[in-house]
């Protein structure tokens, strides 16, 4: 008798992402792993290649805590050492405690290295960004500390569909609507094998292998955006729009993504086009080009200047466009980060005042 | 004193609209018609122009009851007739009387013509789709009958949202998240000039101008998608995402607009550069593509080839676009319409089976 559909759904999205991973690093599959050596090693010759590792960020939560049971049954069938990361965030009492509980489930399962990893979070972006930013450099130090070949991530089919919906209520484009990445980070670094499985998946394999997890109050704690939309929004609009929302907005993540990366590829080679020998940009050559290339190429020119990423607005971009598209001989345009938009002479000057 | 800031609002809105049709239809503005005539047309030359006419299309609801009084107020001062159909959908006893009274109505703010016009709803498609597909028909036909330059609807920015999350549902791209054009249909005629602007505005420009609206029962019926929408899914999004929601999911949607725009015409144009002599599509040049531009030239391709666009998903697609990222040597692939699509020699041929 196989496994429980539930742990099956989770160990072959594992060992699918540790193939990629061994591919991305050249390094050998189980199969090649299990034929013949070959001619022996010379003496003096290559040193053989220590096995790499993977590693596990784990919360303890039924997500990662289920990543981490797949990961330990999958990696030494594929040659590979799989270790975990817990971070400890510091925000409730205990918390050292519980971490050192999580790497204690860790071992357990026969993951090794296991370690805990504790950051202090600050405030910048609001609390939900600020305990994000510092998880993430906590687990690339971890990450290159033990010279791990990549760090797996617990998100979910469901956590991709509230990213998605996080992105609209910006309403900021199709870049922020694309979700999380499966691959991510510095040379693809962060790996998500659980994006198009669902949350009820994870849970369930907890359950059926006797995993006990741990449910973070902040989930449910209504001060924070994505605990509402988990709790209230996203059930009311599957409410109202049906059962198949959640993956709906999971596919329009990836589709999003595939459509930005390519206006951005465009974008980042209609730019070159666009300017003048003095390396302005062109009014007349950018007025030609499709409105969404124009306000890409206008986004990057802002950017390069100066102004920051996360500040500059769609509104912003719409007034610079303005312009181009809309000159009535408007005068500078003021953008984030005391940068400064501004028509002369049919150039379009962008730059920090 | 002006008037209220909801009526100026809706006044604003129309009068630009009326400009564009006007620039659009290649008709004098109003400051050009009020200019003295030039040499006086010689006899027998060209007989003057009859001015346009614009007609609104009225429920009865707030919203095309703002818009019709607005288009009666700006019309003739930029020399534009403005007319009104209102359209009994006959799913309801006594729609003939509230069609009539509407046309009572349209007639008191002095539109002229006037007409209330009766259509037959199918089933096709569902309960909304084969309303709106009455209606449109009936638009058009009523539209042509008085040779109309253009049809105003009364769909808010609210209602935009609406749609746009209604696209989101069908997790099929951005070109469903870009909800209603502000100007669709052949040669544009429809122009939504409310698209920017709010329900609440609407309804205020109504109450202050104390014109009497109907508030169709089918709006709050949950039997309908979009009133369980309106009534429970949006309201607990902008709960939890906050107010801004229906703002940001507007700006998604022109923003989607334009980005599937500009992918539709780069697919366009590598179509072109992709087929053999014989005019089939040749695997590696599609490899070389960025996935969004490829993906949607195999979808051209299955539409030409018969496949109805309504029944073909991304999901059909991506099994279709596997026979070029990931060929194992699959077997025929089965589209809607009786479209196959197989890998043959390098070359992808996609017909009617």
């Amino acid at each position: 008798m196989g496994p429980h559909p539930a742990v099956a759904a989770i160990r072959l999205a594992v060992r699918r992402v540790l193939h990629d991973i061994l591919n991305d690093h050249g390094l050998p599959q189980q199969a090649e792993a299990a034929l013949p050596p070959g001619p022996p090693p010379r003496p003096g010759g290559e040193t053989p290649l220590s096995p790499p590792l993977v590693l596990v960020a784990c919360s303890g939560g039924a997500d990662s805590m289920a990543l981490a049971s797949a990961l330990a049954f999958e990696a030494p069938k594929l040659g590979v050492r799989a270790g975990g990361v817990t971070v400890d965030h510091g925000l409730q009492p205990g918390s050292d405690l519980r971490a050192a509980e999580v790497c204690l489930r860790l071992r357990e399962l026969g993951l090794d290295p296991v370690e805990s990893t504790a950051v202090t979070v600050g405030r910048e972006g609001g609390p939900e960004a600020a305990a994000r930013d510092a998880r993430y450099a906590a687990l690339d130090t971890a990450a290159e500390r033990h010279g791990a070949a990549a760090v797996l991530l617990g998100h979910t089919r469901d956590d991709q569909a509230e990213t998605v919906l996080l992105g609209l209520a910006r309403g900021s484009g199709i870049r922020s609507l694309s979700g999380m990445a499966a691959v991510s980070g510095a040379g693809g670094r962060y790996r998500r094998p659980f994006l198009e499985l669902d949350r009820q998946t994870a849970r369930k394999a907890c359950m059926v292998q006797s995993l006990p997890v741990w449910d973070d109050p902040h989930n449910a704690d209504p001060a924070y955006t994505r605990s509402r939309l988990r709790h209230e929004g996203l059930p009311a609009l599957e409410k109202a729009l049906g059962k198949g929302v959640v993956e709906a907005l999971a596919r329009t993540a990836q589709l999003s993504r595939d459509d930005a990366d390519a206006l951005d590829a465009w974008a980042g080679q209609a730019e070159a086009t666009v300017r003048d020998a003095a390396g302005l940009l062109e009014c007349a050559k950018l007025y030609a080009l499709p409105p969404a290339v124009r306000r890409r190429i206008l986004r990057r020119a802002a950017i390069e200047a100066g102004a920051p990423a996360g500040s500059l607005f769609a509104r912003h971009i719409e007034e610079v466009d303005r312009l181009i598209t809309g000159w009535r001989g408007q005068g500078a345009i003021n953008l984030p980060g005391k940068v400064v938009a501004q028509r002369q002479g049919g150039r379009l000057v962008i730059r920090q005042g």
